[in-house]
């Protein structure tokens, strides 16, 4: 078989759009905080990560634009030869700071900080620990590395624990255990102290990957200090691409492990430095961040309010703890159509369809979306019941 | 042994720093075309991949400011769930049009396509070919495709053949043959009507990686109008981060093979949307591109006038038919020396140090260099011959 036939076979797409029931890749003409428009309608955007409302602050949008005018557009080329600015490790430092870890190293996307990190540790003696939801990028990484990869169930101690005991690094080997902070498609929090414990009790190095908590959790400071103390990690992760309303993202751990990553994460020596106006937007975004607690509290406030009505409507949606709201749907079909009737009224939500999860909406919260709104979404949500 | 054990024993950047042989991650102050200040001294940039001077170019520079300040910083999700802009679909019209391929897909960075057509399309079943000089970013692609590797020698055709014909694809396998339009580090053209002509011999795909020879070659229509005719190939990558003056990359193919990606390239669907600044930026370039095609004839004669200069005063370069210049060296000290003293001189090349490439230093030219910049780098080397 040539190696493009399977292309020609594709066809899903096409046979969805026919039916009007496409739920990927709307272009959007334009954007706004929480409204954005498409075919000349608008509709309420509850399908992002814009968690903290940064992505149109005009701070954060300024500073974006301040960078392009004074830096340039690129530095058309990669961090370690040609293309590092001062900017980069200003945020470096204050992420670090922020997020309580020694040290930080920023890369062009959260993806690539995780394919980094995990292939420029991990080798073919190594093996990797997966809760079962780990977001993609966790397990390309691995997959990048070479090492033998290990599933355990979702938040299970228990299962992480005979995981641990059951699969014995090579001669040269270790064992490094991935986690979510957040899980990005059922919205709940790892339980990390439990989780730490056991690996710590298998001498495994931890990673957490913090890219749905940073900026959200404990006043913004992330899933470590939602749980103050408790657990200690070796290795963070996180994106600017929710809550810090940029692009990129970010390693955090000793100097000497920033160091190494510098000189042997190929995701980050072979691939461009973040752009200035990226950059500026992320370390603004940090600031304000800091500066105002009350925004990730609103995004979680709003998430809690609009699951606990959903599910007074008789959708099985459980209590939020975090900004992400799933709603379970039966099958594709059902997802696709009641995406599609949410759309018609306005309402722009993510449809998540097997094999990325079982069938679900996905809804997300930010800290600027006010009461109308989520009444406009509760409304459109009960016309359908 | 500890996961992290190997960071505490790398050392290897600190003595070099020690030694003021440090030729990496130089933190810029500030950057302007062609010229950039670090410590408050400033060195003439022939270090970045900046070839058409687009970088600083007052139309682009504005195009991203512009782009941030009208969509804001960020899209905060991937273009599949809610991160799609109409300036997305914009820019793969144009670059399909501009580069001669059917359809693009724009990705957050060049590297993210690379990894996102290979191991989209490749798996354990199929063979994938390479130069030995080929980009990591195509190794990292075949090495999350799972797909298995057979390297051969640079720009032979010859040995791709014998490579061909020794490793059978698996039952529902196929070939593939990757190369690279312009090779980063040697600075030659690939010999692609001879390769391709091997390649369909043996009834392989084609894929071209042309981050250098976009916006360059051909009056920047890149390495497959300079063959003009004389190949064609299946697939088409390139990075916005070099002569596109941006950051980003696409990948060209048919309508259905970029449906078929927009589902299932990984780095795609599980990264971040390109942010508005970045594609307003890559958009403006490509038009100013299209618009001023002297620009990539420049960028080719000051690295001919450069190179020419540099072999009379007794280096080894071979005649320039890229931007790109290597001027070989004996060893890894050597480079760190010479980087360093041209450093101290005002001129910033790139240390390019092995197992990267043999121990070399490399320069790269931009349209907007002008005479009395070549002249000061010639000047610089003449003083330390």
């Amino acid at each position: 078989m040539a190696l493009l036939d399977k292309c020609e076979k594709f066809n899903l797409p096409q046979v969805a759009q026919e039916l009007g029931l496409y739920p990927f890749y709307t272009a959007w003409q334009h954007m706004a905080a929480d409204v954005c428009e498409v075919d000349g309608k608008s509709a309420l955007m509850f399908g992002g990560n814009n968690y903290l409302g940064l992505a149109h602050d005009d701070r954060v949008v300024r500073a974006a634009s301040d960078a392009a005018l004074t830096y340039g557009s690129s530095l058309t080329g990669s961090r370690l030869l040609n293309g590092s600015l001062e900017l980069h490790e200003e945020l470096e430092r204050e992420l670090a700071d922020f997020f309580g870890m020694p040290a930080a190293l920023v890369f062009a996307t959260g993806y690539q900080a995780n394919l980094g990190v995990m292939s420029g540790l991990c080798g073919p003696d190594d093996v990797i620990f997966f809760d079962q939801y780990a977001h993609a990028s966790l397990l390309d990484g691995a997959r990048l590395s070479q090492s033998r990869m290990r599933m355990f169930r979702h938040n299970s101690p228990d299962s992480l624990d005979t995981a641990l005991s059951s699969a014995e690094p090579g001669r040269k080997g270790s064992r490094l255990v991935v986690l979510d902070g957040i899980y990005s498609m059922e919205g709940d929090i790892c339980a990390l102290p439990e989780l730490v414990e056991v690996a710590r009790h298998h001498q495994a190095t931890v990673l957490l990957d913090d890219a749905h908590g940073a900026g959200v959790l404990a006043d913004g400071r992330g899933t470590l200090a939602h749980f103050a103390g408790r657990a200690e990690v070796d290795l963070l992760t996180l994106t600017f691409s929710k809550a810090l309303a940029s692009i990129g993202g970010a390693v955090f751990g000793t100097p000497s492990t920033i160091s190494f990553l510098r000189h042997h994460a190929r995701s980050m020596v072979f691939s461009a430095a973040l752009s200035p106006a990226a950059t500026a937007a992320a370390l603004t975004a940090l600031r304000v961040a800091r500066q105002e607690p009350w925004r990730g509290r609103t995004a979680l406030r709003n998430a809690r309010t609009l699951a606990g009505e959903l599910a007074a409507l008789g959708y099985a949606c459980a209590p939020a703890t975090t900004p992400i709201i799933p709603v379970p749907m039966k099958d594709k079909v059902q997802t696709a159509t009641v995406w599609r009737d949410l759309m018609n009224r306005g309402v722009y939500v993510n449809a998540v369809l097997p094999p990325a999860a079982s069938a679900r909406l996905r809804l997300s919260c930010t800290a600027t979306q006010r009461r109308e709104h989520l009444d406009e979404v509760v409304a459109a949500f009960a016309a359908l019941r």
